[in-house]
């Protein structure tokens, strides 16, 4: 299935690399207190972290790691075990009802969801698949009868609100009947995961737990080739985003693989122009310089390739398609799969040494056929800026049009607030998404993004904002040197057209990459508009006066800014906002054009949340109060570093003196740039043009300005 | 005199080891862009962080390392470099008025404080040393007269506030002056280097611009061998703290070693038994696991023994007595200095493969003669509690008596603040103290440490500070697994005497060590009491109900409370307080004895801080609001860690589930502590008697309880 009898005879045939040989150790050291001695198997009783729960999920790996033991390391004592822990949970399941918590939209038995009921059987079942020939017949349909073919009923048959929807909780089912349908040799159970249950009726309108819709409109088919072909763009990009595509490519992977070998015919790794591989890389772009996926719609910080999710999805992807990079990122994971897989990459490690992962600007388009936006990732060296202009990302989506965030390496220049939830700790609501998730994560306040009037886009309403995604107007990464993307949303706000141009702009003047932000809106009437700036550092200067808000005051009372206090605030009198800050022992700027009324508002989080469930970080909202087209130009620069041994700094100023927005309609700005070393570059950007041959003019004063293509620059004495 | 004859025929006899390899490397490569070029010696004109301030130490910098390989390398291009500074330097100082800024009570002329000019003297001699030979007679006269005998004088004669006082900044002077006396082979500077200036009279009771005395009273002796017997005590513990002990050995020990090589009859390294070494030590048993200070007094974090002045004082101490420990936290800092001490310790490494540095619990005592109280450090595993009760530490002290933090591994579960300064940042009031020092930092309530009525140790006045000391009664350092300090505080409060005791306990049945604070008053009177915990974690969870404050309230007028915003109150109903938080990634739960109308106040560094100056970290006060004789006693326990890649906690909930306080009078407190799993202990307690053998009981209900020495324990079952 996933562990070949092909695969088995390369693993045994050469001596294994130094990482698949740490691989074998360290299932050894994992199984050793556990493989020779009587078996865990508890009542079902505790939620997610809790006893009962961890140890139904560590008989789930052990029996995966032995049954793979036992296949390369020839030792009964492993297939014993996993036989011992089968029967012993055969004899539990026979009477087993539904589990006690009555949390989730989809209850299972041995834990308090079907979605880690599904886990069980997904694992379970190469564990099965691996002692198959070990095990007698009679044992064989014992297994099968009693345990493996309820437990499948049970999470199709049994709950189809769990089975038969487009979603990641869906694909786990469908990959968990299917490999066990693989296992048994029971087609039924694989064309059921394939293709879904019939249904005579789509309750369409029925939510789940995560406030998406059960059925989505247009989607009513299920099983898995319907989720590959809802829940991927073209470009392999997963509508959740990074942390829960993380979390599904397990099953899409796992069950890919185990029909590839079981019914090489389907040719399942080239469906949909090998999709799944893509997905694979979509995936791997999605990180910072260490690996951490970047936090979007719904995501615990922290998740990151080295999660074994992972491992696996990239050395299964390897074994379709043995290209450098998957090796590239294998050696930062550090870890291989236990397989023929696993054994393949470890070895193209040991030949691969001194390259290093290069990640270039991309583009992921977003939707089934790539029509819903998408997020683009700008990137020169050390600067790293995903723009995300994707659809809203079903149930776990936030309100977060045209936002960016900021990566210098592994630091979050710009965060990306994630969500507001301690997966699996049971001091915060066990550990489930916290009533904060909603009222702040998900609000168009908690990003960097525009909002207008206090409200969070779509007014925060998913049903509105599923309708809706935003359009990625053109990106222009050719030369690394100057990229631009340029995006527009025009539902977010009734009435209202929000623009975003990104230019990420590397130049020998300037120690790093520059990020020149152009937001814009369009509208007949005057409104208020607030661009948060969410540094999460330490504040050092401002350009403009403070005054002190004390206390604090909170901002609004709804759509996230009821959790915003407000602790000092600055009145802009020049043209130019400037605003550093201090984050990992770097030295951050912001420069903005700025108008008279602008406001800078220091605020952080932390009002009406009673429970402390949020990071009280702090952040800089630029607020124009009241404007009917409202131009937000910003230059972000990291100048410079800090020692605290030596204690020395290095770049402690921004080297941004002053930004002159020379022109500006609903086709083309003009701007200059000028450093303190009297360096002057000008810009000229044609926002609706991706026509690298398209030429442009306009006339400023006495001046004709000429360029070609969408964005052109040049430099003065 | 650093670098000696001996020492060069020893480097140049032997291959050197790789780390001694790396550092002539390290040197080259610094000097490659610059030893062949012309000088770069501006007119002095910056403050820290400036330009030309930076520059003047960049050049005393190169001429060391470029000294150093001349000798080493034979090359006479670093020569000439050191040479050509040298009299570009010459010009510049002949009409050199001083310094420009008047920031300092003792402005420099390169540099804005004597200080600087200091630093700059003692790597020039050595320097100058290293090309003695290379140059002419007539060049060395020039040399002397028109630079060296001018800058020492200017140093010395010039500034007596600056050289005669019992400092660090004295100690550099002492020590800039005497090498450059060694390197001219003038005995007069030696001898002022030694015993200092004979000033007509002493000015007692001028401050400093640290708001310590120039001289202190009984200090009236000046120079070498004055700082020596007055800054150390005889355990070689700085009473200013580690952050400037860092700082200040490397005068202390480059002067030394000169001395040594100039006059070995001196014997300067045996001087007070051998206490320049004890120092070193000292400094080393400072450090967390990864090498960081105690933010003890005024000190900056992130300062750590990967300092270069930490790097010589380990090397130097090292070729005086090179004993093991050394050579293992050598290879911790994983650099060595550029001279025989730097050669012999690399190739000491080398041979050392696989020891790990280990630090034992430790006291050391404060004052020159030992007898003003001390700083206990308590160490078992991963945990390490420092227990403040030293004298006040001059000007740099904080009001902290008593205080303790703790440490697992280098995370800071009970942070010391440290100090309100951000070290060279110009931002941040030109990289000075800033004004939250004073108001803040150094008050009682940003310590662990208990305040009385919301006013610091000693009214926060420096002078009656100054006059007292804290007692450590005794400690118990015999056993790792029971480790016990008393001590106690009668002069910070009058009519108040303070108590704590620390014990850190290790049993199989706790993950990690339990650290148990027991700390108490006696008063006439009733007060109210403030326990604060400085935990700047994310708040987990608490077994009392919390009430908002919101906005937050701020929570006095001084003494450090006008900084502080109350963001919620806990009232106290049960007999305990329990508190849990998460930071770097573990679980930790404060559990304490408690009475009705107790208090739990949720607080936050913050308020009246316009300029952000401050860290807005989050802490725990424990209030009694109306209370004779309180009694805190406290279970710290670091009982979990989470992964965020695989999401799984592991040991979220503290093993604490009833602390009982059985017995207490001021000689005897009996108290037990109950886990969930049912298990109870009992420790018995002699507050007042270090002595092992004496014999204790007590009567309490029905039974009689009977142990020996200061601290025992027994468990029930």
């Amino acid at each position: 299935m996933i562990l070949t009898a092909k695969g088995l005879s390369e693993i045994k045939s050469i001596p294994p690399a130094p990482l698949f040989e740490q691989a074998i150790q360290d299932a050894i050291s994992e199984l050793e207190s556990v493989v020779d001695k009587g078996t865990d198997v508890p009542i079902p009783k505790d939620m997610g972290g809790g006893y009962t729960h961890e140890q139904h999920k560590r008989n789930y790996r052990y029996m995966l790691l032995a049954g793979a033991l036992y296949q390369i390391l020839e030792e009964v004592r492993y297939a014993s075990f996993v036989k011992r822990t089968l029967f012993t949970y055969a004899d539990l399941y026979k009477n087993l009802p539904l589990h006690p918590a009555e949390k989730s939209y989809a209850r299972g038995k041995l834990f308090w969801q079907c979605l880690n009921e599904a886990n069980w059987l997904v694992y379970t079942s190469q564990a099965y698949d691996c002692i198959y020939e070990y095990l007698s017949k009679q044992e064989r349909q014992t297994l099968e009868t009693e345990l493996f073919k309820p437990f499948a009923d049970f999470l199709s048959i049994e709950n189809p609100r769990f089975f038969n929807r487009i979603h990641n909780h869906s694909t786990w089912g469908n990959a968990a009947v299917g490999m066990m349908g693989i296992a048994m040799r029971d087609e039924e159970l694989v064309q059921r995961a394939l293709y879904g249950l019939d249904l005579p009726e789509r309750d369409l309108g029925v939510k789940d737990n995560d406030g998406g819709y059960i059925y989505e409109e247009g989607k009513a088919t299920a099983g898995f080739f319907a989720q590959i072909d809802h829940a991927f763009s073209p470009d392999g990009y997963y509508t959740e985003g990074p942390y829960y595509q993380r979390y599904a490519m397990t099953p899409f992977l796992l069950f890919a693989q185990s029909l590839d070998t079981y019914n090489p015919d389907l040719q399942i790794f080239a469906y949909r122009d090998s999709l799944l591989i893509k997905a694979v890389s979509a995936l791997l772009h999605q990180t910072s310089a260490s690996g951490a996926f970047f936090p979007l719609n719904d995501a615990q910080k922290g998740m990151s390739i080295h999660a074994n999710s992972v491992i696996t999805a990239v050395n299964i992807a390897f074994g379709q398609d043995p290209n450098p990079q998957l090796v590239r990122v294998a050696r930062q994971q550090g870890k291989v799969s236990l397989d023929q897989n696993g054994a393949a990459i470890a070895k193209a490690i040991q030949k691969a040494e001194g390259l290093e992962v290069e990640k270039p600007s991309v583009l992921l388009r977003d939707g089934a056929k790539g029509k819903q936006g998408g997020l683009a990732i700008l990137r020169s060296k050390n600067i790293t800026v995903p723009v995300k202009c994707t659809a809203q990302g079903l149930g776990h989506g936030h309100y977060d049009k045209l936002s960016i965030s900021v990566y210098d390496g592994e630091t979050e220049v710009l965060q990306d607030y994630g969500a507001a939830r301690w997966v699996n700790i049971d001091q915060k609501a066990g550990g489930r998404y916290l009533p904060e998730n909603n009222s702040w994560a998900k609000q168009s306040i908690a990003h960097n993004t525009l909002v207008v009037n206090q409200r969070s886009h779509f007014g925060g309403e998913y049903a509105l904002a599923s309708e809706n995604h935003s359009e990625i107007l053109f990106t222009e990464f050719q030369r690394e040197e100057l990229q631009f993307v340029m995006a527009k949303e025009t539902h977010a706000y009734k009435g209202i057209e929000l623009y975003r141009g990104v230019i990420l702009w590397t130049n020998a003047h300037f120690k790093n990459p520059l990020l020149i932000d152009l937001t814009y809106a369009i509208s007949d009437q005057a409104h208020q508009y607030d661009l948060p700036f969410h540094h999460a550092g330490q504040f050092l200067q401002a350009n403009f006066d403070l005054e002190m808000i004390q206390p604090p005051a909170i901002l609004g009372e709804s759509h996230g800014y009821e959790h915003v206090y407000q602790e000092a605030l600055g009145s802009i009198e020049g043209e130019m906002l400037q605003f550093s800050w201090m984050k990992d022992r770097r030295f951050y700027t912001i420069s903005s054009i700025a108008e008279d009324k602008d406001q800078a508002i220091l605020a952080r989080i932390g009002a009406n949340d009673p429970s402390f469930n949020l990071r009280r970080d702090p952040f800089l909202i630029h607020r124009k109060r009241h404007s009917r087209n409202p131009i937000f130009l910003t230059v972000i620069e990291a100048h410079g570093t800090y020692d605290p041994v030596s204690e020395l700094p290095e770049g402690l100023y921004t080297s941004i003196q002053s930004i002159d927005l020379m022109y500006h309609d609903a086709d083309y700005s003009l701007f200059s740039i000028s450093t303190k070393e009297n360096k002057k570059w000008t810009f000229m950007l044609a926002h609706q043009a991706s026509n690298r041959e398209s030429l442009h003019q306009i006339q400023i004063d006495n001046l004709r300005y000429e360029w070609q293509g969408p964005i052109h620059l040049f430099s003065q004495p």
